[in-house]
């Protein structure tokens, strides 16, 4: 049986806003956090650069997260699904046939990546060249995000599949592998020239090889 | 005219001795740079930690490098230059078909990861990574890199096309430039999964989409 402690109207306020302010905290820490380690990478970024960005002192940083390790998986985990949403929003768009809904994620890359001077890419990629080699957690952590981010590619390239705009025989978890594995190399190549070539030229060539 | 000036055989000899031990050193820093940068990445890498393992005093890597960066760009010109030869090797290996010659260099490179734990990955892909967002100099010497490797490639493509084991409407460089955006990310990915599955999935999906 529940026990009800009464409690004065100006208490529960108190303690509402207690608990918000918490959250909001630990909720700046970890979007600056995806800002940061997306335009300077996670080794080089220190914790007293991201407490001065925020505003917050130290120990508020360590009421929230036992290590700077704890904090970086809270972050890709935060990029991950704010990324998965942004990928099923074209790949599940309704108003466009399946393989202009890739089109679609493709244009919203290219956008997202001149917005930032082609200095940020994907946090997942870059976390994967920076950490994968000690770090095995975010190894494992990093391959999850990217099969999800392949589920949801597979399920939008066996619909063309179903449609018949693209023959069945490669099959759409090879087709969605195969374009997740390269992707990440355009993002990576998009660096380098400093433009969009990169993506538009793998996507069209990915598309028309696909459609073959 | 001009003048010949009388050296004793041992004044000779001692003259070659210090430019051959100039050049041993030089580089055995630029050999050991490709290794540590490969491994740690660039700005992670003390130049005390370099002359560490070289055994070299840190005057010495100031007479032949007027900074780090400037050891950098010799590092990668280095790197690409060992590259180069061995994606010839197996790009112009005259007992292979061209398609053979590819999935060659493939068999290649997976066994270069694999003898180093897939910690090391591209030297040009980590740079490129680590550096693109702020060094210029760096990106256009990585893109050069990169154009070079594709032009190889394109020209092993050719001959394929030539032969008609691939259809001629992608085109040899198309087919180049889409191939080495991918590689650099299976790369990467084969990072992630520790294992070689994602440079044979890429490869044998290019192979089979680029023959469809």
């Amino acid at each position: 049986m529940m026990t009800v402690v009464e409690q004065s109207p100006a208490a529960v306020h108190g303690r509402v806003a207690r608990v918000k302010a918490r959250t909001n905290t630990r909720e700046l820490l970890v979007r600056c956090g995806v800002e940061v380690f997306c335009e300077l990478g996670f080794q080089a970024t220190g914790i007293e650069e991201l407490l001065k960005r925020v505003g917050v002192p130290k120990g508020s940083f360590y009421h929230f997260f036992d290590s700077k390790r704890d904090f970086g998986v809270a972050v890709v985990d935060k990029y991950a699904a704010y990324f998965e949403k942004k990928l099923r929003r074209s790949l599940e768009d309704e108003s466009l046939q399946p393989l202009e809904r890739i089109r679609a994620f493709v244009e919203d890359a290219k956008q997202g990546m001149a917005k930032f001077g082609f200095t940020r890419g994907c946090l997942v990629g870059n976390l994967s060249q920076e950490l994968a080699g000690f770090d095995p957690q975010f190894r494992a952590q990093l391959e999850a995000v990217l099969r999800s981010w392949q589920g949801h590619t597979a399920a939008c390239l066996q619909l063309a599949i179903d449609d018949g705009a693209i023959p069945a025989h490669f099959g759409a978890a090879a087709l969605a592998e195969f374009f997740w594995i390269g992707w990440e190399g355009a993002i990576l190549r998009a660096k380098l020239t400093q433009d969009v070539e990169p993506l538009e030229s793998f996507a069209a060539n990915f598309l028309r090889l696909a459609a073959a």
